[in-house]
């Protein structure tokens, strides 16, 4: 079985992993999409668009590789809230998006799997993290799963103890407000050690443990 | 009138700057003395000890340089909680501490001037922050005034928009528990922009100005 992994997980220096009042305009939070600075001119994101080039980082490529299947929260699936009014939203990304193998989406609304083109499928639990997770990796094989975001979502796994490995991008922003990664959370006590600090001339980057 | 900074001022990456359970062992905190690993090799630390060599290091430089008062709160000062019970505790640092200027300490508890070796008086000041920063200032003359901390009272100078600088070495360490410094505190609203981030061997240097 492969590991549980959060990774290219950017964070503001105050530890905000989004920014607040997330909405149509703004997926990310009020001046969220700053925190991914790091990652926009990287060989990696660029394929990832389509586009050639970019600049060559490690852990860009680590945060996009191995994956075999993903774990995402609602709202970072779509803005939506409550009940599916129908079947129209269909994410963020268009009819291909990035994830290309099972994507499981935490939500409290059933909801039918959603076929897109590129090999994603979005499944949707109202299980709980813990089906999700061994839904995620059964169809992962011997790939890694990724715990994809957003905040709330990576908090409660890693609250319960059940991811390996963590990269944290510390990007040079403060963001003030907005969806805190480390508040009461003690990660040191829940086992995570910090094992990689790799400062790049666009991010800090961490690499946590378990 | 020279600036109010803060300045070497150690947080984990998680946004502690002291860890939990301050006693006379553990002056700052449970694992707070790994917040400042970056700064005790360097050749400002050393000389502040007495001793020579040591690696340069402009940060370190520059949160020792140019001060020509303290502010620092209570517990910054010692483990005595409450009503001084006699004058028996005259800081952590024995008899000559490395200020070496008038030091103004925050408390609610009346106490004399206290006169230590190497040009350092200890003046507690019960009267507010507003007060302490006016002493400070006419005793610094031109010079600069340091906040010291803790990170209680770094907080209240940052929300009373009364700093001009702060510089904060993030350290490569997770503590997970202990005093926050971002916790419920909007930088960018309050005027802080991020204006240096400078990282090397041993911490990732931020400067925020105002």
């Amino acid at each position: 079985m492969g590991k549980v992994r959060v990774a290219g997980f950017s964070l503001s220096f105050d530890g905000f992993g989004a920014g607040p009042g997330q909405s149509l305009e703004n997926p990310l939070g009020l001046g969220g999409r700053d925190l991914h600075k790091w990652f926009y001119p990287t060989r990696t994101f660029r394929a990832m668009i389509g586009e050639e080039g970019g600049i060559d980082d490690p852990f860009a490529q680590r945060s996009a590789q191995g994956f075999g299947a993903f774990i995402i929260g609602r709202n970072m699936f779509g803005p939506v809230r409550g009940d599916w009014p129908d079947e129209s939203w269909r994410g963020w990304w268009g009819d291909n998006p990035p994830y290309h193998a099972p994507t499981f989406v935490l939500t409290n609304h059933v909801r039918a799997p959603l076929v897109m083109a590129g090999g994603t499928t979005f499944y949707f639990v109202t299980t709980g993290i813990d089906q999700a997770l061994k839904q995620a990796q059964a169809a992962a094989g011997d790939l890694d799963v990724k715990i994809g975001g957003g905040v709330a979502t990576v908090r409660q796994f890693l609250r319960a103890q059940a991811v390996d490995e963590i990269h944290l991008a510390m990007s040079p922003v403060l963001l003030g407000r907005g969806e805190s990664l480390f508040a009461g959370l003690d990660l040191p006590r829940l086992g995570y050690r910090l094992t990689e600090v790799v400062p790049t001339a666009l991010a800090t980057h961490l690499v946590l443990t378990r």
